[in-house]
């Protein structure tokens, strides 16, 4: 699938420097509504990348915080009832204010509590939806079925095709987690060919990356397509200079963040794999 | 307390290292209902273990979610009144269902809260029960009174006789982790031999270990006996081959981790020591 | 700011030392109504310094256990209105007892929820309250306005003299985290002079040394000021070590527990850097 060697090939790295260098700069404050499980590593994934971790959840308090952050991460990974009206309610004010928020629909096809909830949150617009192959899928079907009946012919069970339908049909940037991790807005795809199987082995590491992305948009927000791939090769990037000191799982989640805090030019620009598929 | 050298002394190792394989093969999914400490390190046990662990908690979710499991890990360590119903629904559903659960009482002693809580969950038929010493005989004790009055003239404190008595009263395997580890069918007693002091130093390696337990019994749940002391062997293991290269509780914990998931056979063979008592 | 050397410079060390054998010889029981983000570190912080840590956290069960504990530290960082009524309970509690509390009103300037939580907190009379410097502005300046209006002439944005008041205002030992410590009872002040800027960048090492003075404080409960200022030596010592082998801030966190685990008198006694102001 990936096209033969193109330009852009060059103009990536540089970009994804870019977005580095900024959010580096700015340190921008990224809200993270997320399950207890990936609090930690997400946390510490954003301040190693030089970003503003804010785990800040309560429905009495968002009207007041969420104004000042910079972007907002929601993850319902340990989805409950009592949580939900205040991703919904954070959610809505970041759209309302012009903020990005990023939806990561964790086991979305686990439940239909879950998918409900996801149907719901995609009505106020995130900017970016990043999953792995499986929730994409059951989030593009299910986003299908309820706006064109349950007899949709969308029967799709290809992850490229569903982020297509799945982000034409949102306005939102889709990104795929996987061996490849793809970006699309529905026309434009391209593909972050960073990162190692290893990375699976560590909870949280999805949820982290999503983070990532947030911090990344929030920087650039007409560039969506552009942070998200940047955000994923940046991580990968980070596993794959980590791997090569690692023994395990564990060894590789703390040689990876700190090799994305130290991560330098030269590294961003001779690592980075982003091309258009 | 150790009997002399017997024939099983080398059946063991080799039974562990099945139990072991099984779980990598297979990569059964085990829903943790746990505590906020341990969902970190509980969850990357479990991915080093090769099993599929999920954080899922809520009452909304636990009847579309639970029937696809494997097994069932609930840990009382931050108990709230407003997760018990979903702690409760879902040991309920997995006995319904004919899928092994794992308790760990931790804390038990230490309120009427956590007493009443586990004693309500012991009539959902655990499979397994593993906790320390004060937490088995507590619970034992409680469990005796509350079947035959609180003049009960069960007054051991002794671990291992309220351990037997706790496997007789409910019909659970139990559990004590110590110096050495303790497992028994209220007949049967077997001893794991494995592990280090320093584990101790190390935050959430008993709630881990209780859910690796969960991931054992689910590939063989007719002998969980065998598989309950498999898990705390090969975690015991791990631990003593992390100790080669820690300086530390928190370099344990890492070593812990990349050594659990890089165990081989040789190690197992060699190192697994698990005897009748 | 520093006076000239004194006498104490030398005293302190050995202060330090005794405060950190007391921990280890005692293993004082450190209940924990913390933020979810922070529970693995502080956990991990109080186990290596030799303390017992408990994060229990339901109202239903602290009438029976917050009696039996030797210290308590609430720290607001995931505040929501459901664990609110918790911590008063349990601050109530170990006032009422004599038992010291500890509060970290993380990010209280965020929002007016955050505030009036603290300020009904501070009600309730803490023995210590750490924070950074914003965090103890904020405090000080809404802590002066309840009590003298919202007209008062208190304006101060500066980090010592708005501990100082907050000092006087509540009673509390008053510390603030920065480039140099400072610890107050507004009238004396004491700067410890440990720790590396890299600190900042893992989550929860501020939350963690919060809690690390609970259990220091616990074990000299007459000298709060001395058991403040030692332990946020102490904990900057272990980072200062554990800063030599670090290749980032993941690394960093580990060599950091290990240090303070095996911190010696030796080191102790070299490196802490206590000193008045």
């Amino acid at each position: 699938m990936k096209s033969e060697e193109e330009p852009e090939t060059s103009v990536w790295p540089r970009k994804t420097w870019t977005f580095l260098s900024e959010v580096r700069r700015r340190s921008p404050l990224i809200q993270c509504i997320t399950n207890f499980v990936s609090m930690d590593l997400m946390a510490n994934t954003l301040l190693s990348a030089g970003a503003s971790p804010a785990m800040i959840h309560s429905s009495d308090e968002i009207p007041d915080f969420t104004p000042h952050v910079h972007a907002l991460c929601i993850n319902i990974g340990t989805l409950s009832g009592d949580w939900f009206p205040a991703m919904k309610l954070a959610a809505e004010l970041s759209s309302k204010l012009g903020k990005p928020w990023v939806l990561d629909p964790v086991a979305v096809g686990a439940s239909r509590f879950r998918l409900n909830a996801c149907l719901e949150l995609l009505k106020l617009k995130p900017a970016v939806i990043r999953g792995n192959g499986s929730e994409i899928i059951a989030l593009s079907k299910a986003s299908m079925e309820s706006t064109k009946g349950v007899d949709s012919s969308h029967e799709s069970i290809d992850a490229l095709e569903s982020a297509k339908a799945l982000a034409e049909a949102t306005g939102a940037i889709v990104a795929v987690s996987g061996a490849i991790d793809i970006v699309t807005d529905g026309k434009r795809v391209v593909g972050a060919n960073n990162g190692v199987a290893m990375m699976q082995r560590i909870t949280a590491t999805g949820c982290s990356v999503t983070a990532l992305i947030a911090a990344f948009v929030s920087v650039d927000q007409l560039h969506a397509l552009e942070a998200t791939a940047s955000a994923l090769s940046v991580f990968g990037v980070a596993g794959e200079m980590g791997m090569s000191n690692a023994n395990g799982p564990a060894s590789l989640r703390m040689h990876m963040i700190d090799s994305l805090y130290g991560l330098d030019e030269a590294s961003v620009l001779s690592r980075v794999n982003i091309t258009s598929l």
